[in-house]
């Protein structure tokens, strides 16, 4: 009855576009994880209808071209009483575990209009190409005896290598990196709305991997065997990255460990069925270092912007567990469904004929990513255009493109998500004269306040300005500006929402030596725009001013 | 071994259970999400103890009068040894997926203690009667060759039709609808507290949908079938859906599109084991475009106040997926519970007939649950009430119905979920004199900042006070107020919470034309009540003030 | 083909941790969300390391020694192919939910370093010996006739024993309890951050469960007789729960409600194979009531803090679980596993001799666990330390324990969180002198606002040191202060965080007759600290205000 648990499979393979729906939103900021949603929902959606028109044939059609591609025949139209309903349920939910890979390391910032067709593109021929060679059985990779079980190769290493290239073409988050003053590159870190989103995640992940990489089993031994080997990779991938971490920066990071989980998972997907407890230990292992490894150096050195990780969960990790088939198969067979055919790893007597022909595969298979992924990404690039707006990124996907004011509607945002977003601007205060105001200049002994109202998208500008003129702190709060300026109009399933409060952020400046009539000019030249809903300064008089830890009062509480 | 899938799917279908509390409460407001949760948890609870002593009996007993009804017997008491313990949990399961459709429709304004008699009574009678006349083999429509292999009429018909007269005779939330100056209704969006948690909803419905369609299969064949039209029509519909919202309000819309996942499920339902998959595509694409068009009719044209589309949903697809039937049959007898004994729909030569069944029975489901369901909710809207008082729904069911300060304690909430609540009040302004403060009436040139502190749920009353004497602008900002005031006594799992700080709104004005005494005055009028916790009016001196955009200082900076 | 479905319960019971990481960090406070999360996902992952090298030996050896203890002989390595790997992977699923039982109870003030060492030693000794007792066919219990088929006993009682030793030994999170005037000492709630999150854990966690007590069925009726008992205890505990807390309190409590779910499961986890309906029904009515009693006595009276109430749930209802097949069970062997050699209970006809066994095995188990979790929770006190600091408690396990600066980014924390944390220090007012203000002393008729920015953490001290001096009320908001000042380093996937916005509190207060100095002064003594960043005072002028409720404005407006 291993027919049954097939399908059960696939459903858990299913259950994790839920999963990958989660890790992603949970790992990104808040203003787009509507748009994340709608992204990983799409996906699987589009991808059903194209898989079925075209993707499913180039990959299972019996009528398989020279071992590379296969004439679709439409049998799920023409011959339904006949056709091979699981299988192709199975692959179309394996299918669609490729395209969502992608949206995570191009989160934020991608058209979705873009994202729509490069992911059908992905389910409709990028995927079933290569995923034939490797899983029909006609298949050049096939016939050679290449062994990727539940695929390490043909899902996670195409999913992860289109998210580098995408990542790449596409660009980094705004604010992602800013030039320090002395010219170097700095990574600033751009935490996710949601920690707990993003475990849940992992666990649904980790949970639908059984089915995932079991489903193809046909013997209970084999089946338990899978079960075990990857319970001990994941388990142990988790451990060493949270040891490594710990040692690393002090102290165990979460976020790291959680992908680590996930890096452990990739990486025993293709040896899960040829392995033994002791090799998915050490695969495992290897996963949790690697994983860790990838993501900061792709952050860090290379500055190609992932936001969840995709490249190092699934492209390095892919990798390593094809070749570690190599390395570590036993030769006996558990696999089932295909197994190379009983060939032993290099260290398990084998020589290096197993290494090498997996090595063979898993390097075609990124090429191929490469190339037809690099043609996909630019043909969008310079024609529909692939990157939203710095505008529209900046107030959020979910905003510009979705018509979705919030997806979080009764919450209220904190400021620091929009710290340093337009770190690379510089406001020019040659010109600027100090306002007269009312309360004529600034007098010795005397504290000015100015309370600035100003749009989200303009504090960072303007922190960087009030600083630049001597102001020495400022305290920020969220506030709803209510007037009748006109903002984005909204959408809530079709209604439009009544938005006639607006998000703004409140600044509050206490200044004694620098001039009250400077701070506003100079407030003025960051944040004025020539749109309605620019903001307003207001000044008043304060009377006293405490310095809390030296009890300094007056004039001595504001210097520093 | 179909046995154990049998029972795995009840499992699968339980885990809806936990579908539909997200979906629900996610979009609805985070201020009665406790209540929405215990409601999805309640149904399931209560409906257990009530479908084991009355509604299994008067569904499945052997002992069925005129095909209408079963006559209890107890078994499951009195013979548990010989009782068929498989059957009962996967007639239960499916019972709670039909009362729980409903809590979403009357979310937010429907007393607790109604909801637990009128969910109870689906479970014991409403539902029992009517699933028997289709799944019992004695019902009299499973004798005519109705089809409803999974329970498009049976429970998404059933749930739908309830939840919609549920609305009805509920009515709306307050704030949901308003009149405009012309005397037409406005239909305002309430956005959902949390997509992402709608979202995963919906992704652990699909999931269990698995379950739900396919645990009655008695073939492999029939299962992969049953697995490959469910996912075709869930994505044909989502896809639809987009593109039609893209074209419609020129964004797609993520709300919507998460329905039409659902609005597919439903529709495929009925059908799921007799058509092709070229039945599944129409059956989806036609659901996709269904539901956004209930949804929309009855919101801007009907009125009918349904938070989660609960009837465009269940309802309209429920009865379009049990007429699907009679349309795209194939005839061919993949069906294994109640297959229609291989009758072929109209468009695959059948004829009218299983069409004209179809169309009877669900026309039957639909007329049975009006009548029935009215009886019930105006029964207990005559009796113990049916709907909470305007004071409990605007502070939020959690508070009111459950004793829960929040279901996010930890996080600030926002403003506009109570934007436009009392947008019917208006208050009368004319014997209202301007209150004579301290710093003497207002002088050319002077700029005085008010400062109110009120509850939230006077913050609507208030803007459109000050609107009307001539206030263009205002800050609103979310602050506690602690004092020496008392406020609603919350409960933790028992224990009293200290809340000695009460949420408020914080609103400032500044004026300058506008005589500041006469919005003292104004604004006491529109908030002022009887009760401590009224809240403060605090008046002070603004030196100067400018308007960002154009750089205007001082008066100039105030006019509009 | 039960050996699939065997496969298949592991992975839902898998899947329950991510029930437990979503039910603890839902009832848990946001600022430790991340720790939590931590903490869930490494009992997994060391246990998984460590049950494979020593725990499964100790449990499962063939070779048991005197009934008591097996010796461990790592076939999983030495003798692979003959490895029986299902069973480990059963064996290892189920040790790890007894592992995380435990981090509820000790949340929010706990060390992970402490976490680490005690939840390994949990998985590696603790749980194999005792579980080797009763689910090793050598185990003395087990040849006995002790049943507890899915472990009551072997799994929730060791670990809600181990719960409640903890939590003694670490103690009460701060604020917890705190003594009034009258030198009583008053517990305070201290609500989860997100009731949502919690329900989602609650009904992942039941759907697991059917897993969890399924697994190990043999048979189809035993398998259905096991999902029927099983839901049937969980729904009639939701249910009496319900009623009795509404009847209590006034109102229906939605988290004891979700707690009682649970207890329910708990409860039916060792009886589901030996019981009928009825029996069902009443095992979990007496787990509603028991969960509600014990939560509350645990917290009322002996004021042990169990943030999330695993010592009622756990080890009271795996007690009453365990002792209830002795009275429950029908005798006539529906078990599988364990099926207590067909022996009925006492109200079945069956004597005292089961009740007997039953009483002596969890006895055995909850005498042993005090002892061996006391030994390990000691050591770990008095070497490396079991608790985290005040200072790392206040400012949440997240940023101390994982340098993560918020599990939620984008949102804005409310302040109630820390209300009464520090309630049991008092500030010591005796030599205080009011400040010598620029506006010179009070004066009659004049009003003037002090507005205090301070850290977090310093709130409560302040609240009651103003409290003390005659400050009648106080608007507070959150806040970002931005400044020169240093505050904790934040890291988020390997990148340091660029904060220079940090977290404060404003703290709005206006007087009249009390000495504006004097605020100031005592403001001061209250939350100064020698280190940067404790904040500043601002005194300005307002020139009236209004007491909304009564109209009074000027001084009458302050009096109360």
């Amino acid at each position: 009855m291993f027919a049954i648990w097939f399908l059960i499979g696939a459903a858990l393979v299913f259950f994790m576009q839920c999963g990958f729906a989660m890790v992603e939103s949970g790992f990104t900021r808040a203003k787009s994880a509507g748009n994340i949603i709608m992204k990983n929902l799409m996906d699987f959606c589009i991808g059903s209808v194209v898989f079925m028109f075209l993707g499913f044939g180039l990959m299972m059609s019996q009528d398989y071209v020279a071992g590379i591609i296969g004439i679709p025949n439409l049998g799920i139209f023409t011959d339904y009483g006949n056709f091979d309903y699981s299988n192709f349920v199975f692959q179309l939910v394996f299918c669609a575990t490729a395209a969502t890979i992608v949206s995570g390391a191009m989160a934020e910032r991608t058209k979705f209009s873009a994202y729509c067709i490069y992911s059908g593109t992905i389910s409709a021929v990028v995927y079933p190409i290569e995923a034939g060679w490797i899983w029909n059985e006609n298949g050049w990779l096939n016939q050679l005896g290449f062994v990727d079980f539940a695929g390490s190769a043909v899902i996670h290493t195409v999913g992860g290598t289109s998210a580098l290239i995408g990542a790449i073409v596409v660009g980094a988050r705004i604010g992602k990196y800013s030039k320090t003053k002395s010219g170097k590159v700095k990574s600033n870190a751009i935490p996710g709305h949601s920690l707990t989103l993003g475990a849940l995640g992992v666990f649904i992940l980790w949970f639908g991997w059984y089915g995932f990489n079991g489903a193809a089993a046909t013997t209970i031994e084999s089946l338990g065997s899978i079960f075990l080997t990857t319970t001990l990779a994941a388990g142990a991938a988790t451990v060493v990255c949270m040891i490594l971490t710990w040692i690393k920066d002090g102290k165990p990071d979460v976020g790291m460990c959680l992908n680590a989980s996930l890096a452990g998972l990739v990486a025993i997907t293709a040896p899960c069925a040829s392995v033994d407890a002791i090799g998915a230990l050490i695969i495992g292992l290897v996963a949790g270092v690697l994983v860790d490894v990838v993501v900061e150096f792709l952050d860090k050195k290379l500055h190609i912007d992932d936001p969840v990780g995709a490249v190092g969960v699934h492209m390095a990790n892919g990798i390593w567990g094809t070749l570690s088939v190599g390395l570590f198969a036993t030769g006996t067979g558990k696999g089932a469904f295909v197994d190379g055919s009983g060939m032993a790893g290099l260290f398990y007597g084998g020589g290096f004929k197993l290494l090498g022909i997996q090595a063979l595969g898993v390097g075609a298979v990124v090429l191929y990513t490469i190339v037809t992924m690099t043609i996909v990404f630019l043909v969008i690039k310079h024609t529909i255009g692939l990157r939203a707006s710095a505008e529209d990124e900046i107030v959020g996907m979910d905003i510009s493109e979705h018509g979705l004011s919030s997806a979080y509607a009764d919450f209220m945002s904190t400021t620091p998500s929009y710290n340093g977003e337009v770190a690379e601007e510089t406001v020019d205060l040659t010109d600027v004269e100090p306002v007269n105001l009312t309360l004529g200049a600034k007098a010795e002994g005397k504290f000015t306040k100015i309370t600035i109202i100003c749009p989200e998208n303009k504090f960072g500008i303007l922190r960087d300005t009030m600083d630049s003129i001597g102001v020495t702190g400022m305290t920020v709060s969220q506030v709803m500006g209510c007037g009748v300026e006109k903002g984005h109009v909204g959408r809530y399933k079709g209604v439009p929402t009544s938005m006639n409060l607006y998000p703004k952020v409140k600044v509050e400046i206490v200044v004694s030596t620098v001039d009250p009539g400077l701070v506003v000019a100079a407030a003025q030249k960051a944040i004025g725009t020539e749109h309605r809903g620019s903001g307003k300064i207001f000044v008043s008089d304060i009377e006293d001013i405490m310095r809390v830890r030296t009890g300094e009062t007056g004039y001595d509480a504001m210097r520093d």
